[in-house]
């Protein structure tokens, strides 16, 4: 039951044939990123957080996905209203706790919205995770502002633990990005160090993300397969840039040509056993 | 009494000559592109939403841009004052109701912005316009979150209906573009596919028509003049990129040296009867 | 003790090679631009501006910069709380009053700004800062909306009259960068009038001198090599691009890559003596 490069090729194409909507409450400096990298996936995009709006709008969405790079109170208050009526339908929810263990307020937003809300995919750097997974901050790897500093030894290991304590999938972005679930663990070998010196690649990445859960139910291939097309996307859009503005004009370029026989030649996709 | 070329070349380069400033109420999520595109037609751009200084604000504009992207009920009652303001100095108001239709907030903050002010001209999709003239939701075109899905069978007939019930312009933006007031119809050739790829194209073409409606007072040719440009400029850049990355880049440069032998050899617009 | 190339260079690779965080609370037009020009400048970005987390943010900063770009009166009271813990541990904070001039609420926010906190550096165009200096609207440059319209006279009188009321250093920006504190003044040649067609690089130069004073406690010397540094990519992007929006692409990649050479050959920077 090893992931291979032709379902994530078919899971990109059936983004693009179904072009479902992802409904977005996000942090208002790489929102613009995050719609269009929405569209060039081929799903389409909604930016709306206005409490009096997002249990409606959450109802056409194929997936939510919740952001905390510029959370207010309020905000989250429209996060959890729009999470409850995603958990009624059976909406997948992509969280981003970006910068938890920053500050309290990031943490605790996001250990609550993992307590009150049915999380289906959380998405983060090391820091991030290893402080949701319960790490001392510092442990696993270091927080400064949003951006973890340092080498993780052990992503798969908060990966696992995060997901076991969640019953969510538990995605740990760097070098090699590792998503597991309770039982599973796959390694995405893809991407560029061009990505960490852009701001809102991770937000991108969890953008992808949340449109491939929107067509594709087993969401540990869901989360793969969309951290693959993006890490091969941003490889190719590295190749073709001189710096990190053409590079983030070129990566947009590069996720809407990503076809499938760039997938099935560039992806690099391992599955393992974890011990149970 | 049909649009020429030469009338739209002359009112871009008056907009060039007098740098009138446009002040957007305004979305988070396309801001930024307003903000140049309003700069690259060569307009002044200002964003400010705060109650306490939009009517002080609009002052000094030459036209209000009021857009609901990403609206939340305190931006509305901000709307209200600077349109108030607006009004009484007869600035004109340029609304772009994104995603009516989508949700019960967007539509009725839509429909209270054209009950309590004078507005000039609405731009949208035509799911968004069948929506405010009152059309059943799927009717004439569904909306899927802020997009306009599927083929408008009678654009012109949607734009010609809410004109007659606001007293406005009404322009309603596609493959091809219809600009109606009461008693006139002009349709707008100009544009490329591209621009459904990139988030903000349907916000930048309302700051386009900021620009001009602040320098010509016949605000059909106004809004006209700015479609045209803007959609040219479109099909310039189109023609300069690989992917929408690319396109977004080579949109603003399109729009900052395009020049009248350009305006006058590449616009595309109709003048139409309308039976009143 | 004037500054030299060498000085200047020195301060961009101490930003590179200590990373420091550099906490923004600023508008949302230019957020994304500031973000990337920060890590352009080898420092870290974070935006944070709930009042429940500001204090614990700036804790981590090297610098704090404050903009008015889109100020609201809850943005105000969260830019109070962080600027007095900033205070308080000597972290600089750097102001950009954007609009002052423009509406009361921006002037006399920027002054209680002033008032309340002790300000390292306000950076800001010509009629902006002589309004924050007292002068009559409009007596020595005009603002319309957040720009300084037509030739300043006298900058370096405005630059030095803020900066001695306020023992602050003052820029003003421009066609020539005038950098002051109450004895010293320096002018700061490089740039392009491309800047002058984007929005946001105003925002961006001062989140340049947020990176730049996080390393170096020679605020005139720190502010003088950020506008210095920022001018001269402004110069090597305008030569790579076709307008406004290949250059503001291009800008990105001429901050990341400028190096000490660059720096040495292209800085034009004077350091003249101001009566006391």
């Amino acid at each position: 039951m090893s992931i291979t490069q032709a379902q994530i090729a078919e899971i990109v194409a059936r983004v693009r044939a179904r072009r479902p909507l992802v409904h977005h409450i996000t942090n208002y400096v790489t929102v613009n990123g995050v719609a269009n990298i929405t569209l060039c996936m081929g799903a389409l995009p909604v930016m709306a957080q206005a409490k009096e709006e997002v249990e409606e709008m959450v109802e056409s969405a194929g997936a939510l996905v919740l952001n905390l790079g510029t959370l207010w109170p309020e905000q989250v208050e429209a996060m959890i209203l729009a999470g409850r009526r995603a958990n009624q339908l059976g909406i997948p929810i992509i969280l981003d706790p970006v910068g938890a263990g920053a500050t309290k307020m990031r943490t605790e937003s996001a250990l609550r919205l993992l307590d009150e809300l049915s999380i289906t995919v959380v998405r983060g750097n090391a820091a991030e995770m290893a402080v949701l997974a319960g790490a001392e901050a510092g442990a696993e790897a270091t927080i400064k502002g949003v951006e973890s500093i340092g080498d993780c030894a052990d992503p798969a290991g908060i990966a696992t633990k995060l997901a076991r304590q969640r019953h969510c999938v538990a995605a740990v972005t760097g070098p090699v990005d590792v998503v597991s679930d309770e039982t599973r663990c796959v390694r995405v070998a893809n991407g560029h160090a061009m990505m960490g010196r852009v701001t809102g690649t991770g937000c991108m990445a969890t953008a992808a993300i949340g449109a491939c859960t929107a067509v594709e139910p087993d969401f540990v291939l869901a989360t793969a397969a969309a951290l693959a097309a993006y890490g091969l996307s941003g490889e190719r859009a590295a190749a073709r840039s001189r710096g990190p503005g053409t590079f983030q004009v070129q990566l947009f370029d590069a996720v809407a040509e990503l076809n499938a026989q760039d997938l099935l030649s560039g992806v690099r996709v391992r599955e393992e056993h974890t011990s149970v």
